[in-house]
């Protein structure tokens, strides 16, 4: 039985020192690279959400800097910029010290240590696609929200990484996709990649997942997450928390898929995440459309924060976590320290 | 001080024999009316949203009923062919029944009973709008979903009336508007209404309500209904049961306003209504861009059911409904089975 399908995405790669990013802005319409030796493209590019994904921005981060170390470049300072792009996802800021850490600023070591993290991603995706499958119902109708597939992770994806693995392994299920205002990655992307999978799905607008699931038409939901704190709350795209308070409305299971690099232990609750703030255009237009009237101003968080009480468990490579959070993310975090 | 701005929009008007509609489907881009003497074209007008909003759709059914008998079309097959339009609202039903029972077939009569049904929904509006401004406190944010002002009405608006009363009381509100997906009612239509006021407005995606519910930044929702059965549960646009959800995670009040004639003493409860499914294109495509990759499906339910223990209160001309529901509308709706 294949583990991964024949038409498996590769939204970043890495040829002799110049890093190919598929520029998502475009999909599905137009499968793009942008091709760049140039670590200030790559900060523009996740800036853009050209590239993005919490572990797909850490990668491409750890490769920008890995560019930075090639071309002469100061790597603290493109480190610093490049860490800047974004406040929320926490995988961005541990990719970067981790490429930093790991090799003492040795242009070459660093290279090594993006690809290594690269290759780790695709693994881990694989081990969280497993455990997360394995609470998946044959027959089961899963809804998701935003984009957490090979366009976000470099391998299969997080939350997506598990419905694919189901997928394969046999059980029939269906996919509700809600398209995730205001970029649309569930419409452009999620879609675009379960349509190559030859996954069934069918799209919704956000603000129907609440009646569906009233109507007992999903059996469980999976989302990725850009941060989890220390007590279990998980900041991820905005729309993520009513999902959650619906899920709990009606019993129906809540799972966060994610990377242990997203646990954040020096962020103690929900309430301590930065939440970005995005330019309020990409409410009040679509595409290059205005939908508002002219001066209309909006409001446009980038995510929300669920917490840790509504979540039924918290998926990654390192296994399946389920409250009390503080205890059971301390003891995969910092074993030592749980034991004591 | 003024009850209603000098502003005042008029989304329908009967002049002479002919009924002229505004396209809402052109706003805010373009105010153009239709004309026309043929209730055909009123049908056409209510199946794709160039008329819409529960209690002017019946208006404007009741004026179509009164073109077929004016153009000596059969008022009865105009009456079948004006109500299988749409299927939620119970409006609709309740105006073109009480055309034609209250007048016998008349078209005289019919024209007169459509005119007083128009003017009794604007003083209708006024009514609700005080009785719901009492409950909006100075300095309130209030977030309200899809177009429930004037353009839904004919008058100052169901839920956007109590906004604007309150606001020309002197209160000082501002309003969080839900863009409303599938096809941006609040963002096309409710962010114009409010710039016409100059009541300060800020839009958002549909799924950041809940996050900005979570973190303090609304102190009450109002919204309106499209059919509200006998034990209170509402309908209402796709998207108002998941904010009735966060709202009372939160303890913030949550509003439904409507005219009494959206109660429907035959609907016991609210999962006896029929939720219109609409084509999957408003879905997946933008305006004339198509958002998701060709050939995704798409499923559209244009309302979802608030159940009763999540409203605070229905507000409609008629008064302040409270919990228990069943026993508070019987009450309103039979008095004398209410008193036995």
């Amino acid at each position: 039985m294949p583990r991964t399908s024949s038409t498996q995405i590769q939204p970043i790669e890495w040829h002799d020192g110049v890093l190919h990013i598929i520029d998502q802005t475009l999909l599905p319409a137009e499968a793009r690279y942008i091709e760049t030796s140039d670590y200030r493209a790559v900060a523009a590019a996740i800036r853009r959400l050209a590239v993005r994904g919490a572990p797909l921005i850490g990668i491409a981060a750890a490769y920008g800097v890995t560019l930075a170390a090639r071309g002469g470049d100061s790597m603290t300072a493109a480190a610093e910029e490049l860490a800047a792009t974004r406040p929320t996802a926490v995988n961005l800021r541990w990719a970067i010290e981790r490429v930093l850490a790991a090799t003492g600023g040795d242009a070459a070591l660093v290279e090594a240590e993006a690809i290594r993290m690269h290759q780790e991603q695709i693994a881990s995706d694989v081990r969280s696609g497993e455990l997360g499958a394995a609470l998946i119902a044959d027959g089961a109708t899963v809804l998701t929200h935003c984009n957490t597939g090979s366009l976000a992770t470099g391998g299969i994806g997080s939350a997506l990484g598990v419905v694919k693995t189901a997928y394969w392994q046999g059980k029939r299920i269906s996919v509700l996709v809600d398209e995730t205002r205001p970029l649309l990655q569930g419409a452009r992307l999620t879609a675009w990649e379960l349509a190559r999978e030859g996954i069934p799905h069918e799209l919704i607008v956000d603000s129907a997942a609440a009646g569906l699931i009233a109507r007992g038409r999903v059996q469980a939901i999976v989302v990725g997450a850009d941060r989890i704190a220390a007590n279990g709350d998980a900041a991820n795209k905005v729309g993520t928390y009513g999902l959650a308070l619906a899920a709990q409305a009606h019993g129906v299971p809540f799972y966060v898929v994610a990377p242990a690099s997203t646990i954040d232990a020096r962020t103690a609750r929900g309430s301590d995440i930065v939440i970005e703030e995005r330019d309020g255009d990409e409410v009040t237009s679509f595409a290059s459309a205005r939908t508002a009237p002219d001066g209309t101003a909006a409001r446009n968080p980038a995510f929300d924060v669920t917490p840790a009480h509504l979540i039924t468990a918290i998926i990654s490579e390192r296994g399946v976590l389920r409250a009390p959070y503080p205890r059971t993310i301390a003891a995969m975090t910092q074993p030592a320290a749980a034991a004591r």
